[in-house]
């Protein structure tokens, strides 16, 4: 059945002829997609049943191309899966070319709505749903490219911590993607698309699903709130804040030191995995939740008063003569005197199956983007590993660490700078 | 740190205070909820930062109340996760009654946006986003109470089809709880709280986590896609064919056979998952794709021409004179000469993470309801099982049926005709 038969085409002559819409909307969607060129017997055939109007939410599109990369600055959409590979041996610089080539040509489409250029499910491509594709390179990639003096010096993995409770399976991988949207059946079919393409260059390492609330149940610009039913995320980087917090740049080079120039308008990218004990978390009130995070439930605002975005009042004393924010108090640990210290977090929540018998296996997607590993990244989670209540309710379970290249245009491809 | 000590409580008296408007509409959300009485240290607190204008999509509502289960004839939602539990030893009928009299009061709460009895997470239950809980009894469940004399004659495993190849981890279960939703942390949190509530009575024996097009992705009305990227579920009950096709009453009575009287209003639920082979998909063009199926892939429309929902014209002859709906097509094999062997189709895509050097783990959570799992499914299955082409591309993995009581009122309890 993979190869169309004489007598199939005569059988479907007797069908109906598709519309003349579905046709036009059908190239429309294909527009610019040039014909064949990559392997695979399935044909990328437009269709017009997903289509909707062009104010449907799932039409909405974010651009791949720029000094940065997407789906770091761009508000967290309401899924995520990150997808960890493995190169098998034979992938060298020459092959990762073509992998990077491969896909970057996919993500300009399947951002944009339109099938890869493989694509077997084209219809699935047809709802953008903002989509964005992000690209990272562990350690090993530097390898198998024969590049180690291109490696940023903190593109290693973090140094243990004394919570940890790292599973083989989900750390580190040599290559990583970031798919983000407002549609699970967007992110899926994506996923399943540049895993295919790049299968004769990798294997799977691990698979991280993630969502966050679904796009318009929350009015525009509502916090998440993680499984523990903390606002999660608050603390932010503002936008004049990305270079040199986030963006490698001048800025960076100044409070961190140079990096590989390559990496000039990237960033790096911390994974790490971390399960929540919702059965001991359970045996605590409000007011004890309150005071292990530092912040109150009702609204993420600090318990020293004020709204959600207002700053935390590390010095208040109560009447009492006692600190509000306690010493072991989490927004208290996760914060530096240090300015630099600082890094954006882009969380999703995960619920997997349960198993051996548990109630439920939950926690967060902990994503982080930074400059510097090093400098911003580390410090903070050795101030949370000596002394933050909240570790007594959560365990990370898994951590990588990525180097993220910086944007690409159309026609480049990402990777170019440090691969080209 | 589960019980608040007189220093935390005089150190928050240095707060600010929580203001007017989160203190009237945290009352607000918890009106009618009465106080305490079930066991958990937690403290269910209302909090109003979840709390949109009443026109956000997470505030849609939908009963639970009425002769029927929500979540049924429900219009499906996004998000879905099936979870399935084995009831431990000492679980009689006495125990179901106390389990059944909780579930049926949460639900209550959960679907109105308000806090369960014992939640720990409140905030999370404040955007209902068009929540339904909906309650299944396996077979195990009339051992335990002994009430086997009112089983239904079709409550057992389906019988064996040549194309399964169940795994134990996904099949059968003595309890089932369908929870969908259009928020997937809506449904993560009434998951837990359920399941929560249930672990003096019960293991969780499988979990199945399922998703559609985010909702607002796609304009409404628009049939789901699954993973294959074929329209799927087009072919479904209308309103007014409910009444004898799924629920239990007079018309299926008089169409099947007598069933025990507690069943009226209510209906059965079969859930197979069924892993789909996409690396051997991928091998099909799209006309090869539309014969297998018999449909367009570009809509939805039968080959022999129309719209998505019109009739599939299976006389149809081509130009050569060969049929043009294949003797092998599933839309001919799912279809019966006997318009009563047919069921509402409610099914879901999963993508679980990969293993053992898998590209994906993706299927279809295959939910139906029919008022008689012997005389409506199974044939139809059996007919699958005999000649249907798609069976090439896909594998049931999973199997298991259950009894789905009739409907509730407020103050009464869901499995009440049974257990009262």
């Amino acid at each position: 059945m993979s190869e169309r038969d004489p007598e199939q085409t005569d059988r479907r002559a007797g069908r109906s002829g598709v519309s003349r819409r579905g046709l036009l909307v059908g190239a429309a969607a294909l527009g610019g997609a040039g014909v064949g060129g990559v392997a695979g017997a399935g044909l990328a055939r437009a269709s017009a049943a997903d289509v909707p109007a062009a104010d449907a939410a799932g039409q909405r599109v974010v651009s791949p191309y720029g000094a940065h990369q997407a789906g770091i600055a761009t508000p967290a959409q309401g899924f995520a899966t990150l997808v960890a590979f493995d190169l098998v041996a034979r992938t060298d610089r020459d092959a990762l070319v073509r992998l990077m080539r491969i896909w970057s040509d996919d993500i300009g489409r399947l951002c944009a709505g339109r099938a890869g250029l493989s694509d077997t499910e084209p219809e699935l491509a047809q709802v953008p749903a903002a989509l964005t594709i992000t690209l990272g390179y562990g350690p090993g990639l530097f390898t198998a490219a024969r590049l180690e003096s291109e490696r940023p010096s903190w593109l290693a993995p973090l140094p243990p911590f004394g919570v940890d409770r790292l599973e083989d399976r989900w750390n580190g991988g040599d290559v990583l993607l970031q798919v983000c949207a407002d549609d699970p059946t967007t992110v899926a079919h994506a996923v399943r698309l540049l895993t295919k393409e790049a299968r004769t260059f990798t294997t799977v390492r691990w698979v991280q699903h993630g969502f966050r609330r679904a796009p318009g149940s929350t009015p525009p610009g509502t916090s998440m709130r993680n499984l523990m039913g903390q606002v999660d995320g608050t603390h932010t980087i503002a936008d004049d804040e990305m270079d040199g917090l986030v963006w490698v740049g001048d800025r960076s080079a100044e409070w961190f030191g140079a990096q590989p120039a390559w990496l000039e308008g990237g960033t790096s990218l911390v994974v790490r995995r971390i399960a929540m004990n919702l059965d001991t978390w359970d045996e605590l009130d409000a007011p004890a939740r309150e005071d292990v995070i530092g912040r109150r439930l009702a609204d993420g605002a600090p318990l020293t008063g004020g709204a959600e975005h207002d700053d935390v009042d590390l010095d208040a004393v109560g009447d009492n003569g006692l600190p509000v924010i306690g010493a072991y108090a989490h927004v208290r640990r996760a914060r530096s005197d240090d300015p630099h210290q600082r890094f954006l977090r882009r969380p999703y929540s995960y619920d997997a199956a349960p198993t051996g018998g548990a109630l439920s296996d939950s926690g967060l997607i902990f994503a982080t983007y930074q400059a510097d590993v090093t400098r911003q990244f580390t410090p903070i989670q050795q101030r949370l590993d000596e002394l933050d209540l909240l570790n007594q309710w959560t365990t990370p379970v898994g951590s990588a660490v990525f180097a993220v290249p910086p944007g690409f245009e159309q026609g480049g491809w990402l990777g170019e700078p440090l691969l080209g």
